[in-house]
């Protein structure tokens, strides 16, 4: 500590949070090298201490932590492991890198004697891997649920409260720094999803890979399907999932419509929410920043902080449960749709659909999470979108007030 | 660890709770004693090493973890400091205790080299004391505001959802083991006072003690408060907070006045809740069980296990801050008395008081935190209620629908 220790790898709207926050806490100095794969970019400002590489990650000897925060996966690969393998000191906030690698990663860490600390890949400044690891790591978890995509929650707040489009909700969103640099991965649910399966290692010892689990974006949610949100005094979130049902896993990344009473529902913009439902310490809820530079940059300090202290995760559950994995679990969806034509093809999939309006355009439907998934890409933006309810009681309460408003008709 | 290296001293609600945690999670060897002043009473089980005693703590060299849940702050500090001289690791729930002698209890540990941990005497499950020392170690805070005690806080649910009176809603607290072993505590807003006195020293590096602040309960909430609030859309929650004011440093606990787009809105019955606000990471709020037997067993069992392996509270801004304590401030207050003879002996105190009803039994005022002090006795339970409002924008908000209301008498 005190020695010029910390390479930099990445120098975005992340890298530079970090920065600045190292730099308010007098540790400015720690900070020997930040490696940018092309300087030609216009920064806030460009340290004497920026480098430029394509080569092979150079190791450093002299440097023991080591901040991953470039945008390519493939790339954070070679560099993170590499350095682990020499028992390094690693942190990361890439979280697909993470939820694509993290059997292998865990293993190079222990067999190497290095550390690897990933809080600011998840949920932004929300400290929930550490909670996870060190509050539940004794605790038998039922459900861990919310919104893990600042970008998606902001474009999702912005179609509610505003009268904007989604491409210009997106744009702003991208403007003030909250988007990924690939904007599918938000708005796909990718990015929520690899969140979750992060998540999932801790809270139930279980390593997923991210194809294993559905994720729906919000790409295909339409006006109609807000206006029909706020008709019921509902709203519609991007909600990961990892629950069990039955001593089983299920996971799921759905547009869903929650209910005022909802935790998760007073969650707006860029901020992000988790659930954590534990069988003895009962349900807590966590909220806070999910992206923007110095909120993730100052959590990213925070995994400094606890390295020069000598923290490690203790992947507790990893060693001690072993769940299987589930995708048979039924779930109720709203289905809307344009045209009747496009529903040929996949109303077959589902357990039960019943019509909401009576033009033959909306429906309630029950399908398996699996069935979900096979029909996911007959899911066209532009025909046919799908929400989840949080729970069976909203059907009741949907369906009664369709009945009441054909009525009314 | 492994060995049998741990004296419990109290086996009450959390007692009980933590030892069935231990249990739990194949650590139930460690106990090797428990102490209890009086082993007549009622329990789900004794163990066979439960002892009895009234004398003075007897020191065991064998265990190096003592787990202090008794209810007499006066007697705890006894066991607590006579451990922590002899480098012992104490864990403790005794808020009170806490408050009171902080400065103290951190100088034996430092001296002597102990350990002494405390998260289970903040808000129950909810790791905050942990997130304070070390995810926002770094941060700037301007203020931490929050429920603090399940106890009052379940009593204003019953009060708000159900007809019941405030004695029946405060024996249900009671049966339930929401409340503390005297009530007084609770609804006085005694527990969350010293709740904000444990978080202000973490979070602004403050150590007060508990006679500087003003602490208003909710003995004096009354049936045409709650409706009051009701017929605005509003609850009342107390509140406790401490918070920059120009540089300065101002705490309170107040029956407050609360809109539902405040966090703390969401927040019922036994839960707790907490909003950190910090300047470059922005707000965040945590929700959990602040009270019962194994959501605060559980955060007791997290101090236990952060103790093997070598945890200690960095006190960081104990060292580095030196904010000066300012109770001048002016806040806004609903004032309601049932006869105007009660509001000669204090109207004086005021900065400004106009009726918000044509009867002269309700005003909407401004007074500060000291001379709200000066009064405090004033304001006896039968005729005279505070309500603090959480800012001034309710202010307009309720003296409109005053004049509303006029219009329409």
């Amino acid at each position: 500590m005190g020695t010029k220790n910390i390479k930099l790898y990445g120098f975005g709207v992340v890298g530079q949070g970090f920065q600045d926050y190292l730099a308010k806490n007098e540790n400015a100095e720690r900070l020997h090298t930040i490696i940018v794969k092309n300087d030609s970019k216009q920064r806030k400002a460009v340290p004497s201490i920026i480098e430029t590489t394509n080569e092979k990650t150079v190791l450093d000897k002299d440097m023991d932590v080591v901040v991953e925060l470039i945008s390519s996966a493939k790339e954070a690969y070679g560099l993170v492991a590499e350095n682990l393998e020499i028992g390094k000191r690693v942190i990361s906030a890439n979280k697909k890198l993470i939820a694509e690698n993290l059997a292998d990663l865990i293993q190079l860490e222990k067999e190497n004697n290095g550390t690897f600390l990933y809080e600011g890949a998840v949920c932004g400044s929300i400290p929930i891997i550490r909670v996870l690891n060190d509050l539940f790591a004794n605790e038998s978890i039922n459900a861990v649920k919310g919104i893990f995509n600042g970008s998606s929650n902001y474009i999702l707040s912005k179609l509610f409260n505003e009268e904007v489009s989604y491409n210009d909700a997106l744009l702003e969103a991208q403007k003030l720094g909250f988007a990924e640099a690939d904007p599918t991965s938000d708005v796909g649910g990718f990015d929520a999803l690899y969140k979750l399966i992060i998540i999932t290692a801790h809270a139930f010892g279980k390593i997923l890979k991210p194809e294993q689990v559905l994720n729906i974006g919000i790409e295909g949610i339409s006006k109609q399907d807000v206006e029909f949100a706020k008709q019921h005094g509902l709203k519609i979130k991007l909600i990961a999932k990892a629950e069990l049902v039955g001593h089983q896993l299920t996971l799921s990344v759905l547009p869903t419509l929650i209910s005022a009473n909802n935790d998760l529902f007073t969650v707006e913009n860029e901020f992000n929410g988790v659930v954590v439902e534990g069988k003895d310490i009962g349900s807590q809820f966590y909220k806070g920043k999910g992206a923007g530079s110095l909120p993730t940059g100052s959590v990213i300090y925070s995994d400094l902080k606890a390295i020069d202290r000598g923290y490690q995760y203790n992947y507790k559950k990893l060693a001690n449960e072993n769940y299987l994995v589930n995708n048979t679990n039924v779930i109720s969806v709203i289905l809307s749709t344009k045209d009747t034509y496009s529903l040929q093809d996949i109303e077959d999939e589902f357990v039960s659909l019943y019509p909401l309006d009576i033009y033959g355009k909306q429906f309630i439907g029950k399908i398996s999470l699996e069935n979900l998934a096979a029909i996911k890409f007959n899911l066209q933006k532009e025909k046919i979108s799908i929400l989840a309810l949080e729970n069976d009681n909203l059907i009741d309460e949907l369906t009664l007030a369709s009945v009441k408003e054909e009525v009314l008709v």
